[in-house]
Protein backbone atom coordinates (compact mmCIF):
# COMPACT_ATOMS: atom_id res chain seq x y z
CA UNK A 1 0.00 0.00 0.00
CA UNK A 2 1.91 3.14 -1.12
CA UNK A 3 -1.70 5.32 -1.05
CA UNK A 4 -0.93 8.38 0.51
CA UNK A 5 -3.69 10.99 -0.40
CA UNK A 6 -7.37 9.84 -1.02
CA UNK A 7 -8.73 12.25 -3.72
CA UNK A 8 -12.55 12.69 -3.67
CA UNK A 9 -15.09 13.63 -6.01
CA UNK A 10 -17.62 15.90 -4.26
CA UNK A 11 -21.06 16.11 -6.06
CA UNK A 12 -23.07 12.79 -5.56
CA UNK A 13 -20.02 11.08 -4.24
CA UNK A 14 -20.06 12.46 -0.72
CA UNK A 15 -22.93 15.49 -1.28
CA UNK A 16 -27.14 14.79 -2.06
CA UNK A 17 -27.21 17.84 -4.87
CA UNK A 18 -30.15 16.21 -6.42
CA UNK A 19 -31.91 16.90 -3.23
CA UNK A 20 -30.32 20.18 -1.88
CA UNK A 21 -31.01 21.82 -4.92
CA UNK A 22 -34.74 20.49 -5.38
CA UNK A 23 -35.08 21.89 -1.42
CA UNK A 24 -33.01 25.20 -1.82
CA UNK A 25 -34.94 25.72 -5.10
CA UNK A 26 -38.67 25.08 -3.67
CA UNK A 27 -37.82 27.31 -0.39
CA UNK A 28 -36.82 30.04 -2.84
CA UNK A 29 -39.71 29.89 -5.56
CA UNK A 30 -42.30 28.15 -3.76
CA UNK A 31 -43.49 31.25 -1.60
CA UNK A 32 -43.36 33.32 -5.00
CA UNK A 33 -45.92 30.98 -6.76
CA UNK A 34 -43.74 28.74 -8.64
CA UNK A 35 -45.06 25.27 -8.45
CA UNK A 36 -42.51 22.48 -10.05
CA UNK A 37 -41.46 18.78 -9.58
CA UNK A 38 -38.21 20.05 -7.63
CA UNK A 39 -36.39 17.05 -8.17
CA UNK A 40 -37.30 17.45 -11.87
CA UNK A 41 -36.03 21.20 -11.48
CA UNK A 42 -32.25 20.53 -9.98
CA UNK A 43 -32.32 17.83 -12.88
CA UNK A 44 -32.55 19.92 -15.19
CA UNK A 45 -30.51 22.55 -13.98
CA UNK A 46 -27.63 19.88 -13.71
CA UNK A 47 -28.27 18.87 -17.05
CA UNK A 48 -26.99 21.53 -18.26
CA UNK A 49 -23.20 21.45 -16.52
CA UNK A 50 -21.32 18.62 -18.62
CA UNK A 51 -22.38 21.14 -21.48
CA UNK A 52 -20.75 24.02 -19.95
CA UNK A 53 -17.76 22.37 -18.70
CA UNK A 54 -16.73 20.98 -22.86
CA UNK A 55 -16.55 24.25 -23.68
CA UNK A 56 -14.21 25.10 -21.08
CA UNK A 57 -12.46 21.71 -21.80
CA UNK A 58 -12.10 21.38 -25.33
CA UNK A 59 -10.88 25.46 -25.19
CA UNK A 60 -13.95 26.97 -26.72
CA UNK A 61 -13.86 29.49 -24.00
CA UNK A 62 -11.30 30.44 -21.02
CA UNK A 63 -11.36 28.52 -17.71
CA UNK A 64 -14.41 30.03 -15.95
CA UNK A 65 -15.40 28.76 -12.18
CA UNK A 66 -18.09 26.50 -11.76
CA UNK A 67 -20.04 29.08 -9.40
CA UNK A 68 -20.43 31.58 -12.64
CA UNK A 69 -21.29 28.41 -15.10
CA UNK A 70 -23.87 27.25 -12.99
CA UNK A 71 -25.20 30.96 -13.01
CA UNK A 72 -25.58 31.16 -16.61
CA UNK A 73 -27.02 27.68 -16.18
CA UNK A 74 -29.60 28.68 -14.24
CA UNK A 75 -30.72 31.86 -15.95
CA UNK A 76 -31.22 30.02 -19.06
CA UNK A 77 -32.94 27.57 -16.89
CA UNK A 78 -35.51 29.86 -14.95
CA UNK A 79 -36.29 31.63 -18.68
CA UNK A 80 -36.74 28.05 -20.13
CA UNK A 81 -38.88 27.27 -17.17
CA UNK A 82 -41.14 30.71 -17.29
CA UNK A 83 -39.82 31.88 -13.96
CA UNK A 84 -39.79 35.66 -14.27
CA UNK A 85 -39.22 38.73 -11.69
CA UNK A 86 -35.88 37.65 -9.75
CA UNK A 87 -34.07 40.14 -8.71
CA UNK A 88 -30.13 39.65 -9.32
CA UNK A 89 -29.67 38.77 -5.52
CA UNK A 90 -32.21 36.41 -5.44
CA UNK A 91 -30.75 34.71 -8.38
CA UNK A 92 -27.44 34.81 -6.42
CA UNK A 93 -28.68 33.31 -3.13
CA UNK A 94 -31.00 30.30 -5.70
CA UNK A 95 -26.98 30.09 -7.11
CA UNK A 96 -25.39 29.35 -4.03
CA UNK A 97 -27.68 26.75 -3.69
CA UNK A 98 -24.71 24.38 -4.58
CA UNK A 99 -22.36 25.67 -1.50
CA UNK A 100 -25.63 24.56 0.52
CA UNK A 101 -25.69 20.95 -0.07
CA UNK A 102 -26.21 17.88 2.40
CA UNK A 103 -23.62 15.27 2.76
CA UNK A 104 -24.72 11.54 2.92
CA UNK A 105 -25.08 10.69 6.44
CA UNK A 106 -21.85 8.04 6.59
CA UNK A 107 -19.37 11.38 4.98
CA UNK A 108 -18.28 13.18 8.35
CA UNK A 109 -17.86 10.42 9.76
CA UNK A 110 -15.47 8.40 7.20
CA UNK A 111 -13.72 11.39 6.29
CA UNK A 112 -12.59 12.01 10.23
CA UNK A 113 -11.60 8.31 9.68
CA UNK A 114 -9.58 8.42 7.00
CA UNK A 115 -8.12 11.69 7.65
CA UNK A 116 -6.55 9.80 10.27
CA UNK A 117 -4.11 7.42 7.99
CA UNK A 118 -4.01 10.11 4.79
CA UNK A 119 -4.23 13.41 3.23
CA UNK A 120 -7.95 14.15 2.27
CA UNK A 121 -8.38 16.57 -0.44
CA UNK A 122 -11.43 17.55 -2.46
CA UNK A 123 -10.94 16.82 -5.96
CA UNK A 124 -14.29 18.53 -7.64
CA UNK A 125 -15.09 20.23 -10.62
CA UNK A 126 -16.58 23.02 -7.96
CA UNK A 127 -14.74 26.19 -7.43
CA UNK A 128 -12.50 26.66 -4.00
CA UNK A 129 -15.33 29.14 -2.38
CA UNK A 130 -17.94 26.56 -3.23
CA UNK A 131 -15.99 23.40 -1.82
CA UNK A 132 -14.90 25.98 1.25
CA UNK A 133 -18.64 26.53 2.22
CA UNK A 134 -19.96 22.93 1.73
CA UNK A 135 -17.15 21.47 4.08
CA UNK A 136 -17.20 24.11 6.35
CA UNK A 137 -21.60 23.80 6.66
CA UNK A 138 -20.82 19.99 6.91
CA UNK A 139 -17.53 19.53 9.07
CA UNK A 140 -16.08 17.84 6.21
CA UNK A 141 -11.91 17.82 7.27
CA UNK A 142 -10.10 18.63 4.35
CA UNK A 143 -6.70 18.66 4.37
CA UNK A 144 -6.77 20.63 1.18
CA UNK A 145 -9.21 21.87 -1.42
CA UNK A 146 -8.22 21.18 -4.72
CA UNK A 147 -9.82 20.53 -7.94
CA UNK A 148 -10.71 22.93 -11.26
CA UNK A 149 -10.01 26.20 -9.97
CA UNK A 150 -6.61 25.26 -8.62
CA UNK A 151 -5.75 23.15 -12.02
CA UNK A 152 -7.73 25.15 -14.36
CA UNK A 153 -9.11 21.90 -15.92
CA UNK A 154 -12.35 20.46 -15.51
CA UNK A 155 -12.54 16.49 -14.81
CA UNK A 156 -12.12 13.89 -16.60
CA UNK A 157 -9.39 16.32 -18.37
CA UNK A 158 -5.92 14.39 -17.67
CA UNK A 159 -4.68 17.44 -16.38
CA UNK A 160 -7.24 17.64 -13.45
CA UNK A 161 -5.69 14.56 -11.84
CA UNK A 162 -2.58 14.83 -12.63
CA UNK A 163 -2.02 18.58 -11.24
CA UNK A 164 -3.53 17.68 -8.42
CA UNK A 165 -1.25 15.09 -7.66
CA UNK A 166 1.33 17.64 -8.59
CA UNK A 167 0.32 19.95 -6.04
CA UNK A 168 0.80 17.14 -3.22
CA UNK A 169 4.21 16.33 -4.60
CA UNK A 170 2.86 13.04 -4.91
CA UNK A 171 2.81 10.73 -8.05
CA UNK A 172 -0.13 9.39 -8.95
CA UNK A 173 0.44 5.87 -7.77
CA UNK A 174 0.77 7.52 -4.23
CA UNK A 175 -3.46 8.58 -4.80
CA UNK A 176 -6.48 7.40 -4.60
CA UNK A 177 -9.22 8.49 -6.60
CA UNK A 178 -12.77 8.32 -4.81
CA UNK A 179 -15.81 8.59 -6.72
CA UNK A 180 -19.86 7.36 -7.36
CA UNK A 181 -18.79 8.32 -10.88
CA UNK A 182 -17.09 5.42 -13.35
CA UNK A 183 -16.57 8.25 -15.90
CA UNK A 184 -14.58 10.14 -13.04
CA UNK A 185 -12.55 6.86 -11.89
CA UNK A 186 -11.29 5.36 -15.37
CA UNK A 187 -10.38 8.88 -16.55
CA UNK A 188 -8.13 8.75 -12.68
CA UNK A 189 -6.81 5.69 -13.52
CA UNK A 190 -5.71 6.26 -17.39
CA UNK A 191 -3.67 8.74 -15.91
CA UNK A 192 -2.42 6.76 -13.03
CA UNK A 193 -4.26 7.22 -9.67
CA UNK A 194 -5.63 4.06 -8.08
CA UNK A 195 -9.70 4.31 -7.71
CA UNK A 196 -12.72 3.71 -5.18
CA UNK A 197 -16.22 3.24 -6.42
CA UNK A 198 -18.61 4.25 -3.64
CA UNK A 199 -22.04 3.20 -4.70
CA UNK A 200 -25.04 5.85 -3.72
CA UNK A 201 -27.91 4.97 -4.64
CA UNK A 202 -30.17 7.65 -4.32
CA UNK A 203 -27.96 10.37 -6.02
CA UNK A 204 -30.31 10.86 -9.13
CA UNK A 205 -33.22 10.16 -7.04
CA UNK A 206 -35.28 7.33 -5.76
CA UNK A 207 -35.69 4.50 -7.52
CA UNK A 208 -33.01 5.83 -10.23
CA UNK A 209 -30.62 3.51 -8.72
CA UNK A 210 -26.86 2.95 -11.11
CA UNK A 211 -25.73 -0.22 -11.67
CA UNK A 212 -22.51 -1.27 -9.69
CA UNK A 213 -19.59 -1.21 -12.07
CA UNK A 214 -18.53 -4.96 -12.51
CA UNK A 215 -16.41 -6.55 -9.50
CA UNK A 216 -13.21 -5.89 -10.28
CA UNK A 217 -13.71 -3.12 -12.47
CA UNK A 218 -12.16 -0.37 -9.83
CA UNK A 219 -9.43 -1.24 -7.25
CA UNK A 220 -11.72 -1.13 -4.27
CA UNK A 221 -15.83 -0.65 -4.28
CA UNK A 222 -17.50 0.27 -1.30
CA UNK A 223 -21.15 1.17 0.15
CA UNK A 224 -19.93 4.42 2.04
CA UNK A 225 -17.17 5.96 3.39
CA UNK A 226 -16.94 4.05 6.41
CA UNK A 227 -16.46 0.45 4.75
CA UNK A 228 -13.83 2.50 2.07
CA UNK A 229 -11.82 2.87 5.64
CA UNK A 230 -12.68 -0.38 6.67
CA UNK A 231 -11.14 -1.56 3.75
CA UNK A 232 -8.34 0.91 4.18
CA UNK A 233 -7.86 -0.21 7.30
CA UNK A 234 -8.12 3.57 8.83
CA UNK B 1 -17.46 42.81 12.72
CA UNK B 2 -17.59 41.48 8.75
CA UNK B 3 -14.60 39.55 8.80
CA UNK B 4 -15.61 35.56 7.59
CA UNK B 5 -11.60 34.47 6.94
CA UNK B 6 -8.80 35.05 8.72
CA UNK B 7 -5.91 34.56 6.12
CA UNK B 8 -2.33 33.22 7.68
CA UNK B 9 0.92 34.18 6.71
CA UNK B 10 2.65 30.89 8.36
CA UNK B 11 7.06 31.13 8.55
CA UNK B 12 7.93 33.00 11.40
CA UNK B 13 3.98 33.87 12.27
CA UNK B 14 2.82 30.04 12.88
CA UNK B 15 5.79 28.25 12.65
CA UNK B 16 9.26 28.17 14.13
CA UNK B 17 11.41 28.17 10.41
CA UNK B 18 14.74 28.93 12.08
CA UNK B 19 14.44 26.44 14.45
CA UNK B 20 13.41 23.41 12.39
CA UNK B 21 15.94 23.98 9.67
CA UNK B 22 18.49 24.53 12.47
CA UNK B 23 17.58 21.09 13.69
CA UNK B 24 16.88 19.58 10.43
CA UNK B 25 20.50 20.67 9.01
CA UNK B 26 22.14 19.50 11.88
CA UNK B 27 20.59 15.89 11.97
CA UNK B 28 21.62 15.10 8.12
CA UNK B 29 24.70 17.01 7.93
CA UNK B 30 26.43 16.72 11.25
CA UNK B 31 26.76 12.89 10.94
CA UNK B 32 28.73 13.38 7.81
CA UNK B 33 30.92 15.72 9.67
CA UNK B 34 29.88 18.90 8.81
CA UNK B 35 30.31 21.43 11.81
CA UNK B 36 28.62 24.93 11.27
CA UNK B 37 26.33 27.21 13.54
CA UNK B 38 23.09 25.52 12.21
CA UNK B 39 21.45 28.88 13.44
CA UNK B 40 23.25 31.04 11.20
CA UNK B 41 22.85 28.29 8.10
CA UNK B 42 19.28 28.51 8.45
CA UNK B 43 19.81 32.34 8.28
CA UNK B 44 21.91 32.25 5.04
CA UNK B 45 19.26 29.38 3.75
CA UNK B 46 16.15 32.33 4.71
CA UNK B 47 18.36 35.19 3.40
CA UNK B 48 18.44 33.64 -0.02
CA UNK B 49 14.27 33.42 -0.31
CA UNK B 50 13.46 37.33 -0.92
CA UNK B 51 16.38 37.58 -4.12
CA UNK B 52 14.33 34.47 -5.30
CA UNK B 53 10.97 35.35 -5.28
CA UNK B 54 11.73 38.78 -6.51
CA UNK B 55 12.72 37.55 -10.18
CA UNK B 56 9.32 35.67 -10.27
CA UNK B 57 7.53 39.26 -8.83
CA UNK B 58 9.27 41.07 -11.30
CA UNK B 59 8.62 38.65 -14.22
CA UNK B 60 11.91 37.91 -14.62
CA UNK B 61 11.46 34.12 -14.43
CA UNK B 62 7.99 32.37 -14.65
CA UNK B 63 6.01 31.55 -11.71
CA UNK B 64 8.18 28.78 -9.50
CA UNK B 65 7.06 26.61 -6.49
CA UNK B 66 8.80 27.53 -3.40
CA UNK B 67 10.05 24.13 -3.32
CA UNK B 68 12.08 24.85 -6.20
CA UNK B 69 13.24 27.83 -5.02
CA UNK B 70 14.87 26.51 -1.93
CA UNK B 71 16.67 23.52 -3.45
CA UNK B 72 18.03 26.37 -5.89
CA UNK B 73 19.34 28.31 -2.69
CA UNK B 74 20.31 25.12 -0.97
CA UNK B 75 22.74 23.69 -3.53
CA UNK B 76 24.25 27.19 -3.99
CA UNK B 77 24.52 27.33 -0.16
CA UNK B 78 25.77 23.84 0.17
CA UNK B 79 28.59 25.00 -2.71
CA UNK B 80 29.42 28.47 -0.36
CA UNK B 81 29.54 26.79 2.47
CA UNK B 82 32.00 23.98 1.44
CA UNK B 83 29.62 20.83 1.86
CA UNK B 84 30.46 18.61 -0.64
CA UNK B 85 29.41 15.07 -1.26
CA UNK B 86 25.33 14.98 -0.60
CA UNK B 87 23.53 12.57 -2.89
CA UNK B 88 20.11 14.11 -4.82
CA UNK B 89 18.24 12.37 -2.33
CA UNK B 90 19.99 13.86 0.50
CA UNK B 91 19.80 17.34 -0.99
CA UNK B 92 15.74 16.73 -1.00
CA UNK B 93 15.34 15.25 2.38
CA UNK B 94 17.26 18.36 3.66
CA UNK B 95 15.27 20.60 1.51
CA UNK B 96 12.06 19.34 2.87
CA UNK B 97 13.18 20.45 5.96
CA UNK B 98 10.56 23.11 5.44
CA UNK B 99 8.23 20.54 5.49
CA UNK B 100 9.06 19.63 9.02
CA UNK B 101 8.98 22.75 11.20
CA UNK B 102 7.35 22.84 14.39
CA UNK B 103 4.64 25.39 15.18
CA UNK B 104 4.77 27.94 18.13
CA UNK B 105 2.78 26.46 20.98
CA UNK B 106 0.19 28.12 20.58
CA UNK B 107 -0.99 27.66 17.31
CA UNK B 108 -2.60 24.60 17.10
CA UNK B 109 -5.01 25.18 19.83
CA UNK B 110 -5.38 28.82 18.48
CA UNK B 111 -6.45 27.16 15.54
CA UNK B 112 -9.15 25.22 16.72
CA UNK B 113 -10.92 28.18 18.63
CA UNK B 114 -10.43 30.87 15.56
CA UNK B 115 -12.16 27.54 13.53
CA UNK B 116 -15.09 27.94 15.13
CA UNK B 117 -16.00 31.15 13.77
CA UNK B 118 -13.59 31.87 11.17
CA UNK B 119 -12.93 30.43 7.62
CA UNK B 120 -9.14 29.78 7.87
CA UNK B 121 -7.01 29.76 5.49
CA UNK B 122 -3.20 29.72 4.78
CA UNK B 123 -2.03 32.59 2.71
CA UNK B 124 2.02 31.41 2.52
CA UNK B 125 4.50 31.53 -0.10
CA UNK B 126 4.79 28.08 0.65
CA UNK B 127 4.12 25.49 -2.11
CA UNK B 128 0.89 23.58 -1.75
CA UNK B 129 2.55 20.22 -0.74
CA UNK B 130 4.37 22.27 1.81
CA UNK B 131 1.56 23.67 3.65
CA UNK B 132 0.02 20.57 3.55
CA UNK B 133 2.62 18.45 5.03
CA UNK B 134 3.22 21.20 7.81
CA UNK B 135 -0.62 20.95 8.47
CA UNK B 136 -0.96 17.29 8.97
CA UNK B 137 2.31 16.99 10.69
CA UNK B 138 0.85 19.28 13.60
CA UNK B 139 -2.85 19.18 13.01
CA UNK B 140 -3.31 22.77 12.00
CA UNK B 141 -6.72 22.50 10.75
CA UNK B 142 -6.85 24.43 7.77
CA UNK B 143 -10.12 25.00 6.14
CA UNK B 144 -8.42 25.80 2.47
CA UNK B 145 -4.87 25.92 1.71
CA UNK B 146 -4.15 29.28 -0.42
CA UNK B 147 -1.29 31.29 -0.93
CA UNK B 148 1.81 31.67 -3.99
CA UNK B 149 0.51 28.57 -5.95
CA UNK B 150 -3.07 28.80 -6.18
CA UNK B 151 -2.63 32.48 -7.08
CA UNK B 152 0.56 32.63 -9.05
CA UNK B 153 1.39 35.44 -6.88
CA UNK B 154 4.42 35.61 -4.38
CA UNK B 155 3.29 37.94 -1.47
CA UNK B 156 3.63 41.00 -1.14
CA UNK B 157 2.02 41.46 -4.66
CA UNK B 158 -1.66 42.46 -4.40
CA UNK B 159 -2.87 39.43 -6.29
CA UNK B 160 -1.61 37.49 -3.94
CA UNK B 161 -4.23 39.14 -1.21
CA UNK B 162 -6.68 40.28 -4.31
CA UNK B 163 -6.50 36.20 -5.26
CA UNK B 164 -7.19 35.35 -1.83
CA UNK B 165 -9.87 37.02 -1.34
CA UNK B 166 -11.91 36.58 -5.13
CA UNK B 167 -11.47 32.77 -4.41
CA UNK B 168 -13.27 32.68 -1.33
CA UNK B 169 -15.35 34.58 -2.88
CA UNK B 170 -14.90 37.38 -0.74
CA UNK B 171 -14.27 40.98 -0.57
CA UNK B 172 -10.88 42.07 0.68
CA UNK B 173 -12.91 43.96 3.85
CA UNK B 174 -14.39 40.31 4.67
CA UNK B 175 -10.73 39.29 5.44
CA UNK B 176 -8.49 39.57 8.00
CA UNK B 177 -4.53 39.25 7.25
CA UNK B 178 -2.42 37.52 10.39
CA UNK B 179 1.24 37.87 10.12
CA UNK B 180 4.01 38.68 12.42
CA UNK B 181 5.90 40.95 9.73
CA UNK B 182 4.53 44.06 8.72
CA UNK B 183 5.64 44.37 5.02
CA UNK B 184 2.72 41.60 5.00
CA UNK B 185 0.50 43.20 6.99
CA UNK B 186 0.94 46.68 5.30
CA UNK B 187 0.53 45.23 1.61
CA UNK B 188 -2.52 43.40 2.55
CA UNK B 189 -4.18 46.42 4.34
CA UNK B 190 -3.26 48.38 0.80
CA UNK B 191 -5.53 45.87 -0.90
CA UNK B 192 -8.26 46.06 1.87
CA UNK B 193 -7.26 43.65 4.04
CA UNK B 194 -7.99 43.74 8.01
CA UNK B 195 -4.84 43.43 9.51
CA UNK B 196 -3.64 41.75 13.03
CA UNK B 197 -0.22 41.74 13.57
CA UNK B 198 1.19 38.88 16.47
CA UNK B 199 4.44 39.04 18.04
CA UNK B 200 6.66 36.78 17.72
CA UNK B 201 9.99 37.48 19.62
CA UNK B 202 11.87 34.13 18.95
CA UNK B 203 11.51 33.85 15.20
CA UNK B 204 14.99 35.33 14.48
CA UNK B 205 16.33 33.43 17.39
CA UNK B 206 17.18 34.34 20.98
CA UNK B 207 18.18 38.06 22.04
CA UNK B 208 17.05 39.31 18.03
CA UNK B 209 13.66 40.27 19.38
CA UNK B 210 11.73 42.33 16.22
CA UNK B 211 10.11 45.98 17.73
CA UNK B 212 6.76 45.97 18.16
CA UNK B 213 5.31 48.08 15.73
CA UNK B 214 3.54 51.63 17.01
CA UNK B 215 -0.01 51.24 18.86
CA UNK B 216 -2.57 51.66 16.06
CA UNK B 217 -0.11 50.57 12.92
CA UNK B 218 -2.97 47.08 12.57
CA UNK B 219 -6.00 46.88 13.28
CA UNK B 220 -5.65 44.61 16.24
CA UNK B 221 -1.92 43.08 18.21
CA UNK B 222 -1.40 39.88 19.75
CA UNK B 223 0.64 38.00 21.83
CA UNK B 224 -0.28 34.95 20.17
CA UNK B 225 -3.33 32.97 18.63
CA UNK B 226 -4.93 32.49 21.74
CA UNK B 227 -4.79 36.35 22.50
CA UNK B 228 -5.77 36.78 18.89
CA UNK B 229 -9.00 34.06 19.61
CA UNK B 230 -9.88 36.16 23.01
CA UNK B 231 -10.14 39.67 20.74
CA UNK B 232 -11.97 38.55 18.06
CA UNK B 233 -14.61 36.76 20.54
CA UNK B 234 -13.89 33.03 19.27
Amino acid sequence: MTIKALTFDVFGTLVDWRGGVAREAEAILAPKGVRKDWGAFADAWRALYQPAMRKVRRGERPFTILDVLHRENLVDLLAAEGVEGLSETEIDHLNRAWHRLDPWPDVAAGLHRLKSKFILASLSNGNIALAVNLAKRSGLPWDVILGAEVTGAYKPSGEAYLGAARRLGLEPDECLMVAAHPTDLEAAASRGFHTAYVHRPLEDGPGREAARPAPGTFDYCADDLLSLADILGA
